[in-house]
């Protein structure tokens, strides 16, 4: 969208956006949603003087993943990035990646020699605990720290789940993503040999296969994890920071690497902070309020709650962060925006496509549409039901950050 | 949206999907549209647990046709797919297209000659009844049945209106959808000769100009209908089908040949019963219910009855079909659709560009929106309004055939 580069205004104002990861929800208990069964007293009042609306986050009836779900709240449409799967796995164990890295999922497996070929017989080895995976990774670590000219970087992640960056001393293209999985996606079958197009690809490839002989050989003697098999591969996206692209100095507060390293990958200045809880991350946030004029503050818990199905929890994060809310106010944002980056309904202890409620608090807001912030009174709101890459453009235009468009 | 191709996953789901054709009006009695003047105790009940919403068949403002109409709520864009008005008109006929064939409308019409030149003076030939007509195809299907290397197929349709198809030994290009009708649009004009751009069209050109000639020649002493005007060249066109497009295989339970064309043109299979009760359709139903995953059930009366201006009429077909939703509950769908293809007011005795109720009924849904299934109680409902494109992903969702996008 060219034309909003175009339009962009600076603005002494502030906007904060707070995404409830995971808030959307189906009625469980009482035909009610946990946004319906929670007692929020200050997100009732907030709800009754804001803007309202539900936005979907990637496409109807397309569930997102976490990735594609902060990019379109963040104002990128989820359909034309591809963060590839490496990628996302190295920002979720919270390896800050540069665009000189090529990034690659790890599984630890099982395989039985035939005629000195490695046959696969466990694809995730049996699920080791996490604790022996950081055995094998440190081990791993110590003994294979550069191949070529590529630095090899090692990080644990659960069970048999391991990540794998090589960073060269220069920048890699998205070209390495043409490189197939090792992994035969089926027992009883030996290793694919990574192969790919193009003369990088091809160097990358060569490391690969030289990486997975080095682990079969530093790890021969495992009972289970014996192999690694690499899927994957993929570079960090080239996007738009969120400074050429809206203008904005941003910065992100967050608990969990993989939302700090979604943040980054669009040039948001991540806070380091101690503690993990929602009052945790409130105060770092008045801590910083001078310093940046967009705050997104990402709270997970509402998600892992939905994902494992407790809808007591999910409702009681809710009134936890609604007892907060008073404290946010009184930082007085410009604009004040409450969502979530996809529904993780409890019935489906997953993600979900259904449409995500959005709360806007500004003073130029129509509101008076809605009760409560649910997925049901969002639906009478002003903002009506959106694609999440619009909310961006909406809450600049509400923070005075966008000139008139024409004449 | 080739994304969408990618996410599908099988699962034992089933899907129904029934349209009742035309169902969307405006009010006429008392200020209520058919569906809110209707008496529908098993709708009402179904639409307070169901997600709710209307569909733009075409885009804002724009009246679709059958064509358009149905290929939207198969999930195509009917904006980026042409389907010829020979096609259209052969499929309701009930001719079954190969790749192979032209089809192209026939107007019977009246000229006189001058000076040897024919010159319209009738371009419907009176209207003659149809049962003249059936009498002259019957006629000329004796007497033409190959030109050149192309047989010649001749059905009747109403009044004046007939299909002729050419059927060739290879597959024909849309290239011969650049010939121009040989209708002037205007009577006290000769009709214009067939002509079009390349080898096929050329071909194809000679062909119905012989074709035309041949018509003349054979009808030269009829009162009335003595010549035939030629108009909309088209081939079928290749839609990648449902199978390939939702990995569904799916059926079609209609009673009027154009939408089991429509829906041939998809791919589906067409299911021949007796009868054309909504009664038959649904013992229909019943019988391939472990045949297939998706179900088109079709049902065309509520569209008739607004093509006559007919509310009572209409609002009693509604009243009928309430009446079979518990069978139709119970066979359990996994999903159950009703929607329309189009509005067909009454008021307006014609199709119109209103928006569509759209009623989806599965575990996994928000619902309690809306109190019955009508145009104004669907506005409330979760949905939204939505292009009828977007439909089939959301059913799909709602099945739990589609898998996450992106991690």
């Amino acid at each position: 969208m060219d034309i909003l580069k175009s339009l962009l205004k600076k603005s002494d104002s502030k906007i904060l956006l707070i995404v409830l990861d995971g808030i959307g929800d189906l009625p469980l208990k009482n035909g009610k949603t946990p946004l319906e069964s929670a007692k929020t007293p200050n997100l009732d009042f907030l709800a009754k003087k804001s803007a309202l609306g539900l936005h979907i986050p990637v496409d109807y009836g397309i569930t997102p993943g976490s990735g594609p779900g902060h990019l379109g709240i963040f104002g990128y449409d989820p359909l034309k990035i591809n963060i590839g799967r490496g990628v996302l796995e190295a920002l979720g164990v919270g390896i800050e990646l540069k665009e000189t890295d090529v990034a690659i999922r790890g599984n630890f497996a099982t395989v039985k020699y035939e005629n000195g070929i490695p046959i696969v017989v466990d694809r995730r080895a049996g699920r080791i605990p996490t604790e022996e995976n950081k055995r094998l990774i440190n081990y791993l670590s110590s003994h294979i720290s550069k191949i070529e000219d590529a630095q090899v970087i090692l990080q644990s992640g659960r069970e048999h789940r391991f990540v794998v960056v090589f960073r060269f001393p220069y920048k890699v293209s998205s070209e390495v993503e043409t490189i197939n999985d090792t992994d035969p996606q089926t027992i009883w079958k030996p290793p694919l040999k990574p192969e790919g197009k193009g003369e990088i690809a091809e160097k990358v490839s060569r490391i690969a296969e030289t990486f997975s002989q080095k682990v079969a050989e530093l790890l021969k003697n495992e009972p289970k994890a014996n192999y690694a098999l690499l899927r994957g591969f993929s570079v960090r996206p080239d996007l738009e920071t969120f400074e050429e692209k809206f203008g904005l100095k941003a910065c992100c507060i967050a608990t969990y690497p993989m939302y700090k390293g979604l943040a980054s990958l669009v040039g948001m200045k991540i806070i380091n902070f101690e503690g993990e809880t929602i009052k945790d991350e409130i105060e770092t946030l008045k801590r910083e309020w001078q310093n940046f004029d967009f705050f997104f503050l990402h709270i997970k818990k509402t998600d892992s709650a939905g994902e494992d199905g407790n809808f007591e929890l999910k409702t009681k994060i809710i009134e936890e962060f609604d007892r907060f809310l008073p404290e946010i106010l009184a930082l007085n944002p410009s604009v004040l925006c409450i969502t979530g980056d996809h529904s993780t309904p409890c019935i489906l202890k997953a993600h979900s496509w259904h449409s995500v409620p959005v709360l806007i608090y500004s003073p130029y807001v129509l509101g008076g549409t809605s009760e409560r912030f649910t997925e049901r009174e969002a639906l009478k709101g002003e903002l009506g039901i959106f694609y999440a890459y619009k909310l961006m453009p909406l809450l600049l235009a509400h923070a005075g950050k966008l000139k008139k468009y024409g004449a």
